[in-house]
């Protein structure tokens, strides 16, 4: 269903992308969507912390700066149209209401959270980051990068992931 | 005019702030505002720069840790109720829409973005920093403020101010 989800999403605008049209695109029906999932906003958010788990994964190259590279170049090759349409959508959503942004938060953001994490605590353990700069540039990275993103303040590009990961390896 | 605006913003909805409205508690007519402003985007784009430029300022302590301490503590107490309820509205309408985004970047963002660079220019000229982190750093600091408010993935307060002052001016 999340698949089914992640295909309509390339087809349909965000606000096209009803309950109905999900469980008829995944060929199960309304009832048994609605028994896994309460709403739309609900599907997306699975749908989008799926697919980043799978497509961009947990290097392990040894550093800091290759690990950080590595994954950084990931997220901007995930980043295909109709998941650029959903983010910008639930950017939206969590900038008009509480609510919804602490579903975002919850659902989707502490997955991608939690990998980056991983990654920076092994650095930790390694000695090439103190915990608390670990937990600080967690809010560095994807800060930034939901910073260009929304106010189109700068590119997404490998030039981005370079640096960034550069600058944080650097300390 | 502009402080009528954010008077009204104090009082109203953004969605209620209509430029009838502004005109009105300016003592102007529509006309004479419209000769100044196309839009009430323009206008609180326009109050929001010169709030942020009149109440955070530019200070000069001679060291980037206790200029970046000053400067991130003024804006988060510049972040009363009215101007926080802007800054939402703005971060939707800039997810929403390219065109606006441009708009919100270029007539406010780009007014902070110079304050707290030409803050971290000098830190350069003294050596504090490299100019290529200093331009990232900017991204790095206003990324996790607009991260921790869209999404409320941490508080804002004075210990998120000396945390970034600190890591930043720590290379």
């Amino acid at each position: 269903m999340l698949a089914a989800t992640l295909a309509l999403a390339a087809e349909e605008e965000p606000a096209g992308l009803h309950m109905e049209a999900i469980a008829r695109r995944a060929g199960v029906s309304k009832e048994t969507l609605y028994r896994w999932w309460h709403s739309k906003t609900e599907v997306v958010l699975d749908a989008l912390a799926e697919q980043g788990q799978r497509t961009i994964g947990l290097p392990d190259t040894g550093t800091l700066r290759g690990d950080l590279r590595t994954f950084l170049r990931a997220t901007v090759d995930s980043a295909n149209p109709a998941t650029m349409r959903l983010l910008y959508s639930i950017a939206a959503a969590a900038a008009a209401d509480e609510a919804v942004a602490h579903q975002i938060r919850d659902r989707f953001l502490a997955t991608r959270r939690a990998d980056l994490g991983q990654l920076l605590d092994r650095a930790a353990d390694r000695g090439e980051i103190s915990r608390g700069r670990a937990a600080l540039a967690v809010d560095f990275i994807y800060g930034s990068m939901w910073y260009r993103l929304i106010f189109r303040v700068g590119p997404l590009g490998y030039q981005w992931a370079d640096e960034v990961a550069d600058a944080i390896a650097a300390g």
